[in-house]
This record gives structure tokens, sequence and C-alpha cells, in this order.
């Protein structure tokens, strides 16, 4: 819903888009409806394998938006870009992965089913200031103003997921804060990012400049391409479960969100040289 | 989200709207940025006491909008109107109380949580033909095209609550269906009402033949009225919370929904004598 409530509230003339997945992707179609869409880059001609960091942001846009993490390509920004414009950003699947810096942002919204909550709730921060610029009609739900004005409770908020994440926030304080939760998702994927590098069976798919923490994306090196499919049986045996990969990758994807302990990424890269082993 | 999604779906150049209360007239105020809104009736000017019967819907209208049961007022139409163009009704407040004969209309939405499940997902019931009749662009999330396409799983769905819905739905049925719901629901008002009827200290404030069965809206007769607040107290003292009729009413208002038992009803009756017995 952000992606049509982003452009609707903050989009008057031109908006500056970095392309970087599907979702990215979907965010700029659903912007182009409300006005002119600048892409600043894209890597779509490279299945989207890397995060372009060579663009510039046009200093006349609205405001320049990107995802910081793609699920499906396993790609993410982990520092907060600077921008000559006001700056949106859609954290849906890494939030809490590390310290943000929220002053830099106009606007900042994530799912909460990643990191923080089961799905149907969003997290939307948004600054005051950024809101009551554009001259059309805004439907009231669609309103960033509505939900600002009557403290998210204009119509019946999703009390489930809403208390789950107060849960999970408090949780997360127990365990030293967002510091510790990115030292401890950084360990579970650079553990896993090694074993890949040293294997000869798997490759990973992102460029290593631009590999996200949360999705490791990768798939078996071209001469051991027809054992994708007997390494998930592999893995299922050995309770693995989840780690196939998009279609539009194709191989496997571990997903390494706050939830997931260390303990699994071990059972993965164990299954992974066990399976290497044997052939 | 509604209340934009049906105009942005279904409104071409004109809609029909019955104005029955709060909601009712905040779909009105939705709809009229998406085109000509004809109000057909209204009992706004009798502080929505009434539901509106005697009205014309122009046949020349994309289709006519209602609101089934006001929560607010305590007000229901619990039979299915005629209507000459297609039917959109927002039943959110008494789903599930009655058989519903479904091929009358177009549309019916609900809100899950009053009587399907915890607040967080909406019911949608479309017919395909009623849909791609306009010419405006629609946001892909606001489409209702998209939901029908993808299954009701192009986002990731709100999953806690439809599982709670899918539970309901199984308790439902072991009781007999709706028809047997319909019937506890009605009991559950008729003794109420009866009661208020029945006693010289208080008074229902929907007009009778409008009456809900869900939400039950009384005050204090014009002697009584000091003594508003001594009864939530009272009731509050034998456990019964909830009672405070809205603002704009006044008074009390009992919800009678589904989840609600037969003896609540009779504990509330029953206080309400007492009471009226001391003073």
């Amino acid at each position: 819903m952000q992606f049509c409530m982003v452009p609707y509230n903050l989009l008057n003339k031109k908006a500056a888009y970095l392309e970087t997945g599907t979702w990215a992707s979907n965010a700029v179609k659903e912007a182009r409806l409300f006005g002119e869409v600048d892409v600043v880059a894209s890597s779509k001609d490279a299945n989207f394998s890397y995060m372009p960091s060579d663009f510039v942001i046009p200093a006349d846009a609205d405001y320049f938006h990107y995802t910081s993490n793609n699920t499906i390509y396993g790609t993410e920004i982990r520092k907060d870009p600077d921008s000559p414009v006001p700056m949106v950003a859609d954290m849906s699947s890494d939030i809490f992965s590390r310290p943000v810096d929220v002053s830099k942002y106009d606007l900042i919204y994530a799912g909460a089913q990643k990191n923080l909550a089961p799905a149907g709730v969003t997290l939307v921060i948004v600054k005051n200031d950024a809101l009551g610029h554009v001259d059309r009609a805004i439907p009231t739900m669609l309103d960033y103003r509505t939900h600002v004005k009557k403290d998210s409770m204009f119509n019946t908020p999703p009390v489930l997921p809403i208390f789950a994440a107060l849960q999970t926030l408090r949780y997360y304080k127990q365990l030293g804060g967002v510091k510790n939760l990115m030292l401890a998702d950084e360990e579970k994927a650079a553990r896993l990012y090694e074993a890949i590098d040293a294997s000869r069976m798997f490759e990973g798919t992102a460029r290593t400049d631009s590999r996200s923490i949360m999705n490791v994306c990768f798939v078996m090196a071209p001469e051991y391409k027809d054992l994708e499919k007997d390494f998930i049986d592999f893995a299922t045996e050995r309770g693995i479960v989840g780690i196939k990969g998009h279609r539009s990758v194709g191989g496997f994807r571990a997903s390494l969100y706050n939830a997931l302990p260390l303990e699994s990424v071990e059972a993965l890269i164990a299954a992974m040289n066990e399976f290497e082993r044997k052939h």
C-alpha cells in the first residue's frame, strides 16, 4: 500500500527512484500513476544482481526512493545514502538489522513480517514537514496525515500484530538493541558467505559488494547444476526447509532474519559441506 | 480502505449512497473524490436515529451503496434491499448475523473485527463482472482485480486474523450456520429491547422499525438523566463493561455481536432492573 501512498502524499511533479528488484520496480510502476518518475539507476539488465552506486539524484526531484534490501535477489544497501532531496526508503526486509540514521529520511516504511511481527501491519516513520505539499485530493485512509492526527487509530488497528511488535521490540531491547542484532546478523551472514566462497559446488548470485545480510542467494556452480533438486531434498531430510530460491534467480535462498538462530546457519553449512563431500 | 476502493473501482460518473451514520457519511465523502454522489436519503437531521426507507435510487447510477448496520446509532437494515442498479454494502458490523442474498450484490465488504476475527483483515465479495468498467488508472493494491487474480496473496496476507476467521467460520458451521446465529442474535436483542421498553427509566434511541440486532443504544429517560454516570458505575461493579454510548448519542450501547452469550444480556437486564428498583 505504501507504494501508492508515498507518491499520493509526496509526489508533486517528479520523483527519483532506484530500481534494484521486483518490489522496487513495483514502486516505480505505482509512482508513475502520480507523476514523472526518474529511474536514477537500475540493475535490471543484470537480473538485479547488484546495487547501483554510481547515480545522480536530480536536485529538482520531490524525493528519492530506494529499497534497502531485495529479498529475491539477495542484495542490500547497508549504509544510509546521501541525497540532495528528501529521502524515502522501503526497509521492509532489513529494518532492525542495523542502526539507521532516521534523521536522513523524510519517510521510512517497513512491512512488519520480516523482523518485527506477523504480517498485517506496516511501520511508517514520517516527518510532519514532509506532508501537505501536494495539490491532489488524497483519500482519507491513504493520507498519512490522517494516521498522524489519529495516532494510528483512525480505523480499528490490527491489534494482534501490533501487540506482537511490542513484544518483539521489548525483546530486542533486552538483547541490547539494534547494534547487537546487527552483530548477530552480520555473523550469520559472514559464516554462510564464507562457506559459499570456500565451496567449489556453490556460488553466490549477488555481486560481493552488494550482498545482503538478510537474504543469502546462491546457486550450484555450472558443472553441478543438475544437483540442485537433490540438495533441496538432502537439506529437507535434515530439517532445513524454505531454502528454494525464487524462480527468477533459481538455486537457493537462505533468509537470515533476526528470528533465525546461528545454529540454523551452522546446520545449513554442515549440510552443504556434507553434500559437497558426497559428490 | 474500501471507502475509497469501491469508487476507485466502480464509480465512473455517478453513485447513489444512503447516508445512515458516521461511516456511511465517511463513505460518501471518499466517493466524492471520484465522481458525483447522489445521497438518495439521509437521516442525519434526526441524528441518524432511523434507517430511511422512502427513497428512489436513480437508474443511471453506477451503483447504490448502503451501510447495513450503524454501530454508533444502533440502527440496521435487516433485509436485502432491491436496487435497479448494482448494489454495494458495507456489512462490517452485522455480517453473519443473518442469511444474506449474496446474488443481489455486486460487492459486499466487511471488516473482520465484529463477527469474524480480530481486526486486521477485511472480507470482500465481489462479482468479476463488476470490475474493469472504469476509465481511471487504479493503483495496483487498490484494484480489486489484483486481489482476485492473485487469490488474495498479492501482498503477504495477514495470516493471524485470516486463521482466526477460518476457525470462527468452522465454529459457525458447527453451530448450524448463519440461520442459527441469527436466531441467537435476535433472541438477545429482543430480550434487551423488551427490558428497555418495559422500563420507565431507560429508553431506546433508534426508531423501533430501525433497531439494530447488533448494537442496542439506549439512554436514561429525561427525568433520570443525571443517573447515567451512576448506572455505568453500578454496571461496572457487576462486571458489565463497555456499555458507555458513543459521545454523539450519549447514554449506553450494548453490542451483542455473535461472540456475546445470552447470559451477558441477562446480566445487563438484571442490573438495569435492580438499578431501577433502587431509584
